[in-house]
């Protein structure tokens, strides 16, 4: 443990900064010295963002997504086709899938993965909701947009058992190889399915 | 540059979270994630702890240290040897000998090194309050701990010039073998100075 350096006020916010992930003991201390240095630039101003965050963000209701108005922006959205739901793990993912512009409708934040072994449930997922928003009758297609992870297919199976009464159409993300990616480096499986669901010219 | 993903709260807090050292746009949406899944636990105290450093922390008009009390906590310290005083060139320095436990003297933080090729000069230093310390006449010894670098031997240079017609002892780190080191690693220079400093056993 590092010793105690400064003062309590100064050791609060180091300890604090070193939660982020990607920040250890050390670049804390970088960090809080920076901001420290650009007190009224940057200190300042991230305290105030953080006020206002932790104030006004909610999670939106209807799809998990995080917003400062609750339904989220998206949901509110009346230009998106409401007729299609993404379903997403986390709220980075949600993020990912609007930054590459492919998806105009709306979306479903499911919180996590199933896992067993980590004693995560359907309970402890947005599933429930998830189940609702389907049989209201305006959704038609469900799309699994969750990672190709053993858990996040788990979880991809289970969510398709229970929507197999309702008549939504259910898909899933291609599997194949990467734009830009080069064939030597990826792995059998994406190979095999790159081949498998081989498009024409 | 990243699209819009989220409610301009979140974009800010994303924005300014990614001028932290050692975080990057993408890293910096993860932390902004983080802190908004632990809203109680971490957004809050943080927001807390940074708008209390904003507000209270001060640069000590002695020895420019960074504290929530002028003059700071290791210059109100009676305990402590004002005889010697330690120049290093930032606050960050000045925590890792304070965590090493080497000096239990006073301090004298400069803010950098002289750089003409970056337009710093001494003027842009904290160096005249050194001079003006030392003349006070209870300084005995100053040990110049700057870093072993151009910059640094430059700056410690120039205040061994500036100190010269008084009676103050100037010394400076000693050179040699990292504590854990491999000489086989280690350059010439160190190596040379480590044999040239030789002690006895």
């Amino acid at each position: 443990m590092a010793e105690r350096v400064a003062g309590p006020e100064i050791e609060r916010l180091i300890q604090l900064l070193a939660r982020l992930p990607g920040l250890g003991p050390r670049s804390a201390r970088r960090a809080a010295l920076h901001l420290i240095r650009k007190r009224e630039e940057l200190l300042g101003p991230l305290a105030d963002a953080m006020q206002v965050a932790h104030s006004q963000i909610v999670t939106c209701s209807s799809c998990g997504n995080v917003d400062t108005v609750d339904p989220c922006t998206i949901c509110a959205d009346a230009r998106r086709d409401g007729s299609t739901i993404v379903v997403v793990e986390t709220v980075s993912d949600l993020w990912a899938l609007e930054r590459s512009g492919a998806v105009r409708s709306r979306y479903h934040v499911l919180g996590g993965t199933l896992s067993p072994l980590d004693g995560v449930g359907p309970d402890d997922l947005n599933i429930g909701n998830l189940v609702e928003r389907v049989s209201s009758g305006e959704v038609k297609e469900v799309i699994l947009a969750v990672n190709a992870t053993v858990d996040g297919q788990t979880t991809a199976h289970y969510i398709t058992d229970i929507l197999s009464h309702t008549q939504v159409k259910l898909t899933r993300l291609a599997h194949g190889v990467p734009v830009g990616g080069e064939l030597d480096y990826l792995d059998e499986g994406t190979l095999s399915a790159a081949i498998r669901q081989r498009t024409t010219f």
